[in-house]
């Protein structure tokens, strides 16, 4: 029996106010607020009538007092972080102005610089602490469950692990020859980035896309994979003892990248303005604007999710492997929460963290990084609340 | 000695026009005219000094009347039309209404259709006739030079020619991993458009890029090319005596095609306007705008284009095989005119069509396409006027 604000109201935030929704013995009462309240309103709309009160506020989350005000006067026993990346320490501010607990699925990245690392939500241990409260970072699936499927892994299965190579595959189909699942100038960063991982204590750089793997899926079958950084990689590297490398690899389809590739070589992806008709217009903005809309691909697309973690480490002296994942089907997250996987297997674990938080469960003032909990109690909700996680014991590298 | 007056101001007439002025022993006086004067007075600018004179005038090809006035007033021995297709009906008009010779690069085609046919231009055949002036049609290089060896072949080299392939090859590189020679939009309708060709007296058609065959060309190398539709085959297909087969040939490269496949795929290449920040914006309009200026690939284009056709038929009774083709380097014509080779393989011939028909070597009456005419002169005037033409016994189809 608690109570819950939630921050944001896009794609993952419905997934998580659904889910405290069917979890109303614990999620009594929340709050919606985002700087949009008729998306909160509509959210409401469809979800009153069950067991969990609910209320709708506007706010700006840049906006440390105006955050304070809202967290006053709904008193929420934790507040779950669902807005942009950039919001993460005002929200933080206003938990520690209010002694509230503090959630999140997606660490802080400085608007100017838009490179994300942990040392600015790092920054705020001592306050935490001192303040009595608890922040938990990256409760959503990757970061988020694979962090909790690490420490579930040290904790039953291994007694040392020296590699952990991150899994994200998405074999979802949405019938278009190209569209992007979310903002199509973030996917272009991703893979024009370069790559980076980590191994024997630093970080190693490789090229965009140098690194190719080929991994045969259970329930899906093998896919072409390459080699990002990712956030959960610096706190993994630190928190997993012994570990001697971890890196993170995501699906991309030869047809996605062969189209992405094009254009940006013939400047569609540019985000310098040209001039058009005596306006100037930035062309990766035009291009969105002809794409599919994100939102529409949630009903047509088909397929299934497969994001886990490969283990390779120690027991009783023995080399041991094992790959523990989640495989979720995108027309089945469609039907129960009107939200296709890409935005359920995050929403998901966004809930469970904050439940497990809410309740005191995970009760450890300071500001920590999902493996530094006990797994055992999230990895039994994720079987509960629809990411029910399995075991392989044979993972299967094609190439 | 005589008068030419060239209606269009674009790349291929600024390659005619610098090659009239070479020429001077038989242009020794031309008038430029476009519906944009300023245009016609900076190429004056650039070329006057030499022995031919050269005068401008603004003029509306869509307008007769003011056609008719341009001609009174110059009084041209030959019209060179090479303004937009679409104009090539009120030019024969005006050329009829003044008794003037005619000689255009381009069928005509109904702006509402954009589907060219002889049909219309055809329909002039008496009245010309009547007149006592001369129609030549299609003097470029495909239409124009590729009947010029076709007519070449027929007297010279064949007692019958049974198959002709057109082969049109540009191994130009601009060093874009895309751009377009001149607009895409109609670059995408040839790859998109069915292909067609002439056989046993009737169409068959394909799908688009649908056939594909592999040539090794003399001084270039293999390239990859694709059947399509083009102009010449209707008139080639009635006037090369016993065809069996006629079929066209153009190089696309598979880097070229992919690019365009993915813009047409995320829809950069729809006609129909999108919605933009209050505005109405055609993708179309936009990605060109995106795209380097097809003016600039000029000065940067490297490479060759090799253009001819291949015959196969009888002579003295035994099989005979032989490809008949042009040679040519983008530099060295944008060393010597300021245009690429695209430019410059239609402009030479334009100029040689108006040279023999205002000269009177071509005399004859009525609409004729260029096939229909005596070859020789043509053939020599190419080799002299910077097309020269080779002939290679063993064209070889790698597969």
């Amino acid at each position: 029996m608690g109570k819950a604000l939630i921050i944001g109201c896009g794609g993952v935030a419905s997934v998580a106010i659904h889910k405290c929704c069917q979890n109303s013995s614990e999620f009594s009462e929340i709050c919606i607020a985002s700087r949009t309240k008729s998306k909160c309103d509509a959210l409401k709309a469809k979800l009153d009538g069950g067991n969990t009160k609910i209320s709708t506020a506007q706010v700006d989350a840049d906006n440390v007092d105006e955050l304070v005000t809202l967290i006053e006067n709904f008193k929420p026993d934790v507040v779950l972080n669902l807005a942009l990346p950039y919001q993460d320490l005002t929200i933080m501010d206003a938990c520690l102005k209010t002694k509230t607990h503090y959630v999140d699925t997606a660490n802080y990245e400085p608007p100017e610089t838009a490179h994300f690392e942990y040392k600015w939500q790092w920054a705020y241990r001592d306050r935490f602490k001192d303040a009595g409260i608890t922040a938990l970072l990256g409760s959503g699936f990757d970061p988020g469950v694979t962090g909790v499927f690490s420490a579930y892994a040290v904790k039953h299965e291994f007694d040392t692990i020296e590699y952990i190579d991150i899994l994200d595959c998405n074999a979802g189909d949405h019938g278009y020859p190209f569209a992007t699942n979310f903002n199509p100038e973030i996917n272009i960063r991703e893979v024009s980035a370069k790559g980076s991982y980590w191994e024997d204590g630093k970080w190693v750089y490789t090229e965009p896309m140098e690194i190719k793997r080929v991994y045969n899926f259970p329930e899906i079958g093998p896919k072409d994979m390459y080699l990002l950084h990712h956030e959960e990689l610096e706190s993994l590297g630190l928190n997993v003892p012994g570990i001697k490398r971890i890196r993170f690899f995501m699906t991309f389809g030869q047809s996605y990248l062969t189209h992405l590739k094009c254009l940006e070589n013939v400047g569609m992806t540019s985000i310098e303005p040209i001039d058009f008709e005596g306006k100037k217009i930035i062309p990766l903005q035009f291009l969105k604007a002809v794409l599919p809309d994100p939102a529409s691909l949630g009903p047509r697309t088909k397929g299934k999710t497969n994001i886990g973690c490969i283990f390779q480490g120690k027991k009783d002296g023995k080399d041991k492997k094992l790959y523990i994942y989640n495989v979720c089907d995108h027309q089945e997250c469609y039907k129960e929460v009107g939200s296709q996987a890409i935005s359920y297997t995050t929403g998901v674990p966004a809930m469970i963290g904050a439940m497990l938080v809410m309740n005191g469960t995970w009760n450890k003032p300071g500001v920590y990084n999902i493996e530094e909990f006990d797994p055992d109690p999230f990895m039994d909700a994720l079987n509960r609340w629809g990411l029910p996680w399995k075991v392989s014991r044979e993972p299967e590298l094609v190439e």
